[in-house]
Formats: structure tokens, sequence, C-alpha cells
């Protein structure tokens, strides 16, 4: 997978005996730079040299007459060398499983284009952090790799599948490397579908990718896995930076986390919650709010629930939006639909505006069997259907008002619902607590966290 | 409007020259309870008196043999009493211009159905705000009374022309008081739609509605009124509670304001920025960051560019989510969309799973010619179309990448864009700063403020 350099620059290369991952001394003129080997990408120019330098930025230098390269030091093993996983078996420490889906934690950059593919071993990902062999025994299950915007609910109830499967045998806990951007939604599906847990589901991944400085990969790695080997938390969640700085790690709950942000660190940030837990590298653990505990008696398996009807649809109410976009749904064969509503649930019942009127379209669906759910865009906060008067016009034809749920979140759990239970079951449970997605008392606290 | 309670209370009043306003007690046994005697609002029973106590807590009571009623002091005149406004002119105060357009700040709560209506009169609403009349001279200007959901791009040109003549008038500065679902959108389309402003055009509202002990209106308004009359802010922006506590105000851009909580006083926070300023109801005003400053030598007229094209749509991508969701909106006969894309930027575009494919309906939304922006719905951070593979998909098809607008606001962009230039020139300003919505920077410290 990984594209060599040139000939030309590769005959160099040899000449002095520099491997990727050496760290080595480009000279032109009056600029000297140091720093470590890349490996080429898969795109861009063969004709550059990309050295990663200490302060974790990236430099391509074009090979022209005058270019002299030096060797400093060796480097580590470079990736095309890494033989098998072959971590050493510590029979202290639990047996754990990682399951391997993709993203940017298993991906490299091309330092000429800036762009991102995906094509590192899982044997890069273990070996670049040692630390993980004394904290548990770690198995690779490859899974799949894709972009976490690809995965849909095929993927995840094979997701569910591999965890269950790997709880069901020895290991105690899970986790589940995958890309940033849907592992929210991943989550929440992940805490419908997976059933008397008993361990920690421990999805993590990466923001920055990980032959950067600035990766992030490896201490939400090793905090993972000290979470899925230590906490009784028996919990999906996702574990991520809690700050911008590699102190700490926090930890999720699945249903309440969210990605706020496309680039920093610490973007995953629990909505209407707080963290289950802070997770530091050195495996301490503080656990801040309650939790399903892991309880050593109890014997019976992980089972999974992987149905999931994706007949589902969001739908975001704002001003001048087209309520026939209902009807697109309905005659889409569409079962359920999760407004995002403004507010405390609101979409225009009373302008005097006859297209721009959602009333009497969130009535044709719910004539025609669907349900529908309504939340609320401002993300933090409840629904309510009694405040205002246009409130009371949605609840009293059928709507049902999804509490603290996220509009994210409610979409799934109704797809999940009615891919498992009939139409009144599914109703009757859309706004009744599952998996944590409800709570029936916000905190102070619980804001812009 | 305000209905009046049934004709057996109404006798027990009149007997005890009572009226609406009145500080009273109600005694009912052992039961003793002082409090003011609250208007009958249009909806629930009659037979039922309604306080409010000290504590800001609504008690109703039913009329039944053995409740005792006493007037202890003269309120406020009620409602139904309430002069035309007169309030004294100030010489030393600069004229402001308040447009009312309906929302929570002038509305009131049932305290049986714990439902809101709106029929509070502006009379009342400034006077219960007294302090606003040594702060400016200001005229009210009845313009609407409508829900802020039930607001259109009609309502956003009637705001537009009205905040204009008033500004050309002798006003230095406008109010505008709206409801809170809503304002932020009517904030980013004022923000486009009013040029060459030379004062401050603030809209403010109430997250809780006026007769409650624990509105936050009041508060809201004055600092707007301190706002409109003193400083140079030469933006449209949005007034809200800073934090919980009444200590004081933020002044949002408009472009860059968001409600983020269904019922905190301080829903409203800047994405991707810092507020312009802060203010005290004292009329104390802290400036946090650079922004268009009052030219005192201006003298051209403010004008309005108030056309605005609602064939627009946000489409958000999640997983599992029908990308035909496009061609409905290619065959409605739209010229934009905004899509609401995860992370950087992303849509599904390199899924096995060919219905759940975004890529091909993207496309056949440009080759009709619509405009396509990507945002991102994390909210915080920006978008980025070079990072990885499947963003340059997106850009290199014509995607436009609206770096850190948020989606609302690049969907009334993209309207008033539509609705003022050829498609040519709407393109290409796009993702061009225009208003304060697009930042070539964004601050360490301007996420989850």
């Amino acid at each position: 997978m990984v594209k060599v350099y040139g000939e030309e620059i590769q005959r160099m290369l040899d000449g002095h005996g520099i491997k990727v991952g050496d760290q080595i001394r480009l000279k032109m003129g009056n600029v000297e730079l140091d720093g470590e080997l890349m490996p080429k990408a898969n795109i861009g120019s063969r004709d550059t040299i990309i050295i990663k330098m200490a302060d974790g930025y990236n430099i391509g230098m074009r090979l022209t007459s005058g270019l002299e390269i030096k060797k400093l030091a060796d480097g580590v093993p470079n990736i095309a060398s890494f033989p098998k996983i072959s971590l050493k078996r510590v029979e202290s420490a639990p047996d754990v499983s990682l399951i391997y889906t993709g993203g940017t934690i298993g991906s490299r950059v091309d330092y000429e284009t800036g762009g991102v593919s995906m094509l590192l071993k899982p044997e890069e990902l273990l070996y670049k952090v040692p630390e993980i062999q004394g904290i548990a025994n770690i198995s690779v299950d490859m899974l799949m790799s894709v972009a976490s915007e690809d995965l849909s609910y095929h993927e995840w109830g094979r997701i569910a599948e591999s965890v269950a499967k790997a709880l069901n045998n020895s290991a105690r806990g899970a986790i589940i490397t995958i890309g940033t951007d849907a592992m929210h939604y991943t989550a929440a599906a992940l805490s419908f579908m997976l059933k008397d847990l008993n361990g920690p589901v421990v999805l993590t991944g990466a923001q920055r990718s990980s032959d950067r400085g600035s990766s992030d990969g490896f201490i939400n790695l090793v905090c993972a896995a000290q979470l899925a080997s230590k906490s009784d938390i028996a919990e999906v969640g996702i574990c991520m930076h809690n700050d911008e700085s590699d102190g700490k790690c926090a930890y999720i709950r699945g249903v309440k986390a969210r990605k706020m942000h496309t680039s920093r660190r610490d973007a995953f940030r629990p909505i209407n919650d707080k963290p289950m837990a802070y997770v530091w590298p050195s495996g301490e653990i503080k656990y801040a709010k309650s939790y399903n505990k892991v309880d050593a008696n109890k014997h019976g398996k992980v089972t999974v629930m992987p149905n999931f009807d994706p007949r589902v649809a969001i739908v975001k109410v704002y001003p001048n939006s087209n309520p026939k976009i209902i009807d697109f749904y309905v005659n889409e064969g569409y079962r359920g639909i999760i407004i995002e509503g403004t507010g405390l649930g609101h979409a225009p019942v009373s302008t005097g505006h006859q297209d721009l009127l959602w009333l009497p379209h969130i009535k044709y669906a719910l004539d025609n069997g669907l349900i529908v759910g309504m939340t609320s865009q401002c993300l933090y906060g409840r629904v309510h259907p009694n405040v205002y008067k246009n409130l009371r016009l949605l609840s009293n034809i059928g709507v049902i008002y999804c509490d603290d749920m996220m509009a994210e979140v409610a979409q799934i759990k109704l797809g999940w619902l009615l891919g498992n239970y009939k139409v009144d079951e599914a109703k009757a449970m859309l706004n009744k607590n599952i998996a944590g997605e409800i709570k029936s008392r916000l905190e102070f606290d619980e804001f812009l966290v």
C-alpha cells in the first residue's frame, strides 16, 4: 500500500543507508532541516522528500541538484517491514478486543497534497503505543476499513456482533477504533443494539492523523485501553481528549455524545450530560456520575438486537423551510420522522403564509401511520409540548416530544425500535429511557461542557 | 384580548375594590396566600383566582365556599386600563426606535394550563421597565405580532424597512423585540439586508414570559436600550443574558449567534466568535472584539436589500440518510442547497451501499445549475475541502466550502444573494465575507463560549 519515492531519491537514500523513520538532515544552500523521513504516501510527486520536524510540522523538499542528505540516527522500522502483530502476552493483564473499523486513527497524511488516506496497518497503530502492552492483552479484529461518514446500519450491526462475540469469549472490554465524523452516531446505535452488556465498550479515534506530531490518537487509544481493561462501566461510550492538552480523556455516554468541533482534539462533548468518567493515560480513572456497573456475579451473555429500519428521517425546521419535505418522506415509504424543531420544539403552525405551514403536512404523515418525534435544534435543554399554544397544536395531533434527546439519537432510536418492535410498541418507547438517552433532570452545569 | 374572571369571582373582587395587579390575600381554612392578582388569560377555567407570589410562582385557588379575599395594597394599573404610550421625552436622551414583532417578551402565561399566549400590549412592556425612560426616548413601532418560528422572509423584509426608516429619521439606534426561537435567523437576515448601517440594530427578547418573577425580558430590554442609545457598534446583533444571573447581557454579532438551549436565559451563544460587547443595565459597556464603528461624519442613508429567494434548502447528512432528498429540491425548482455535512464537511461518497451514496445526487443538483454549499453540523470549527480524499471529491465537482459559517447563516446568505445577484455572482460571494459571517482565524477561546 505504501508507495515508494522515485528512483533517484531512493538511490540517494539507499546510498546513505537511510530508511523511512530515520532521523535525517536535508541541506540545500543555507537551508538545513532536520527531521524524520516520512513514508511517501500514495498520491503526489515521487520526487519530493518529506520529513517531519521536531515541532510536528512536515516539510517536503524537491530533489534538485545541490540537495544533500545525511543520516542522523536510526528510526523505528518502517511500516513495510512491520511484523504481524506479536505483542507479548502479559498473564496478569485482562483480554481486550480491539475492533478496527477505519478512520483517521488508522490513516496517514500526504504532506504534498495535504490529503489523508487510509493506509496504516494495525501493527503500526499498536507499535507506536508500546504502553498498551502492559495494560491489556489486545487482540485486533480487522473488521473493516470504512470512513465513519460511510458507515451505515449494515456496518453497525456487524460491529455490534463483533463486540458481543468478543465479550462472550474472554474479553472483559472492547475498544472500537473508528472515524470521528459519525462516531457518536455509531455509539448511539451500539447503545441500543447491545443488550445485557457486562463490560465497557469504548469507541475511540483521532482528530489528527497518526503520523502527525500533534496526533491525539495514541493518548486516546491508551486511555481507551485503560477503560476497557480497568473500568467497571458496563456501557457504550466515547473516549476522546477532554481538552486540547494531552492530559486526560473523557468517557462520554454513547447516547449523549456529539462531535462539536470540526478539528479540535476535544471535539467530543456531552450534550445535556457530564462525562461518565475521566481517564488518564496512567490508568487513573475518576468517575463523574452514575452509570451501569459491571456485575461480577452476572454470567448471562451479551445479546445483540442488530435490526434497524433506515426509513426514519431527520427533518429540520427553519424559517422559509418547505413542509412538503414531509410528504416526500411519506411517499418514499418512510415509517418515522424526527423533527429538529426550534426552541422548545416548534414548527411554523400559525404563519399566514400557507406554503410555509407545517401542521397539515405533519398531520398527513401521522395519518399515514408514521411516527413523528420532536426534538430541538438548540441541542441543549429539553423540548416541552405544553408551554406555547403552537406546541400544544403539534402535541395534540400526536407528535411525540422527545425530552432531552438529540435529534440524531432520536432518529437512531426510532430506526432501531421500528426494526425490532411493532409500531405501537415503538411509538410508546420513543420517549421512554432505554440507554441513558433521556434524563428526568438536567443539571445546571450540563450546558456547553 | 384579556378574558375576565367568572361572574361570581368578579363580584367578590369588585366587592373588595380589587383589580388585577393589586396585592391580595387568599384565605381558605388554615391556608393563607399573599400575592398579586393576575389577569385571567384566555384559556382555562374562569372560576380559579390566580395570584403571583413573592417568589415568582403563581398559584390558582378555585372558588369554593369558605374562600376569603382581602386587598392588601393597590397594584399597578391593569393591562386593560393602560394609557396609550406616554413616556416623558428627555431632551438629553437619544431617540431609539423599538420595533415590536411579537414573541415571549410580549406574552403572558396562563397559569392553569401552563400555556403562553401573546396578549401583552407594548404599553405594559415599557411600563414595567421605568429605567428605560432615562436611557432613551423610545418610540414604539407595533409592526407585527408573530411567533418567531412563524417569521419568514416576507416579515424580514418589513422589519429591515422599518429599521432603515427609523435610522434614516431621528433614531440613533433600533431595538427589535422578537421571539427567541428564530431570533438568530432574523438577525442573520437583517445583517445581509441592511446596508450602510451607522447605528446599532439590537434584537432582544425573553426566554421566560414577562409576568414571571424569573423573566429575563426586562433586563434584556434595558441592556438593549443602553446599546441602542450609547454603543458605537454599527452592526446587527443579539442582546440577551450572558449568564443565568441578571448581571449583564452579551451583544453577539447577528451572523454568529445561535440559540443553544431550549429554556436557559443565557441560551444565545456566539459560534466561532466572541460577543462584540458585554453590557450592564447601568449602561456600562465593555467591548470585547473589533466591530464596525459608528462614523459621526457619515451622512449616507441606510439602504435595504430586502429581496430574498426562499428556494434554498438546508440538507443534513447523517448515517443512512437518503440522498434523494437532493433530487426532491431540484425537482421543486430550488436554486441552492446548503449541506450540513459531518466533520470537516463530509457526505457519504464512497460507501458500498449505492442507495446511500450522495455524490451522484449532489452532482445532479450542480448539473441543474443549483449552488451547493458545504457546512458542518459540528457547529464549531470550519469545513475544509482538502484534508480527506472524500472531501476533495465533493470540492472537485463544484461544492462550495463555506468556511466557519453556520448552516443556518449560509442558507440565509445564499437566499439573499440569489434574491439580489446573478447566479454567478451569488456563487462567487457565498464564501466571501460580507457581514462578519466568515472569519479568517478562529481563536482558541471561541469554542463552547
